[in-house]
């Protein structure tokens, strides 16, 4: 039987992502060394887990006088594989689909939307860059450009049935922004996306915010949260 | 000084919006009642979870014979102020801006984008259906329709200068869809969407996979995982 998998990204890879924009941040400013009091300053933790983080992604630095910033980052970027290419395909070309493929981010980080699928092809493809196949294309087309990783911006109701799909093709991670948990099996990654959760979260924390004494109130809600 | 708010939504909180899709699910089914392991069973998390999570959200429910769902949705709903409105504005009308403006699953839930910002609001007002209005005006909107909440889709470059101006009109929760980490007040809560690092993380956890023994190391990565 498949299984739901109990997939999200963990904490510590989170402040990883957290500590790179921050060194980039400080790179452009010209900086060369960094402590890693600083980066805990900047991003908001204590010293020693920047230096726990650090030492489970095996990012090693000479603590006397501080890490060189450049190092750091290459360092990270093996970790994450940016110096090879990523080929991703996306499924569901509505208007998410569509913002997605045209997202500038990914591709500076060496991750290539080299195709993307819709059921109806010939409906988006004049407003997109990137070639929109029918989805009986999905294998030939994945195939050929050694994809492993795809994302999901299908509508709900048809997210399971594309999930099953790119298993069955050889798909190892999904993306999905479908607001399903997608049924896979337990060697394949899925991160599920649900941007009304992220909105919502907000609006849980501000109105428990403003029913009781402000600043304070939001203060305790911090501390307790696991990051 | 502002410091950067060190901001995430809690894993439990994640696990009660987990709990909704399949509370939903069930009673699309035509299931009455629920009992706390069968919760478990789909979200993947142990049944002491779920009931620990109902705990801490103060969701109680008659353990024997199980929880009745309509019960557990319309607490579930109160929690999370979904008897309400919430009018949210969105600033920057690029490509996933417009995404965002026109994604459905937001009015769903009774959070509704009442108008959108850009500093060129000509351009992009052909392709919306929601107002869109130049920045100078952001204060009066906000304002009439007593906003909290705000989404920012900007360019990074210009992100934490929106963030600066949405904090002075009296915004206390931000979605931000920038990779920069936002200075802010204290008491204003901070969301960071980074899709990049969604899908990063997904390349990350496959090559991790595909190095090595396959399914049996994913498996380890997962009981890594807080969650």
């Amino acid at each position: 039987m498949k299984k739901i998998t109990k997939y999200v990204i963990k904490n510590s890879l989170r402040r990883i992502f957290l500590y790179r924009v921050c060194l980039n941040r400080l790179k452009l400013m010209g900086v060369e060394k960094v402590f890693s009091y600083t980066l805990a300053n900047e991003t908001g933790v204590t010293p020693d887990q920047v230096r726990k983080d650090f030492s489970e992604f095996r990012i090693k630095g000479n603590k006397r006088g501080g890490y060189n910033i450049d190092d750091l980052l290459v360092k990270m970027e093996s970790i994450f594989h940016r110096n090879k290419e990523h080929n991703i395909v996306l499924i569901g070309m509505g208007n998410m689909g569509l913002a997605l493929s045209k997202y500038g981010k990914f591709v500076q980080r060496n991750m290539n939307i080299v195709a993307t699928f819709d059921i109806d092809p010939f409906k988006q493809k004049i407003r997109s860059d990137i070639p929109v196949y029918s989805m009986n294309r999905l294998k030939e087309i994945a195939d050929r450009f050694r994809v492993r990783v795809a994302i999901i911006a299908v509508p709900e109701i048809s997210a399971q049935e594309v999930a099953d799909e790119l298993v069955r093709i050889g798909i190892y991670g999904i993306v999905n922004f479908a607001p399903v948990l997608l049924k896979v099996p337990k060697n394949v990654v899925v991160n599920n996306v649900n941007l009304s959760d992220e909105l919502e979260s907000v609006i849980y924390y501000v109105h428990k915010m403003m029913k009781t004494d402000g600043q304070k109130n939001l203060e305790l809600l911090y501390r307790d949260m696991k990051y």
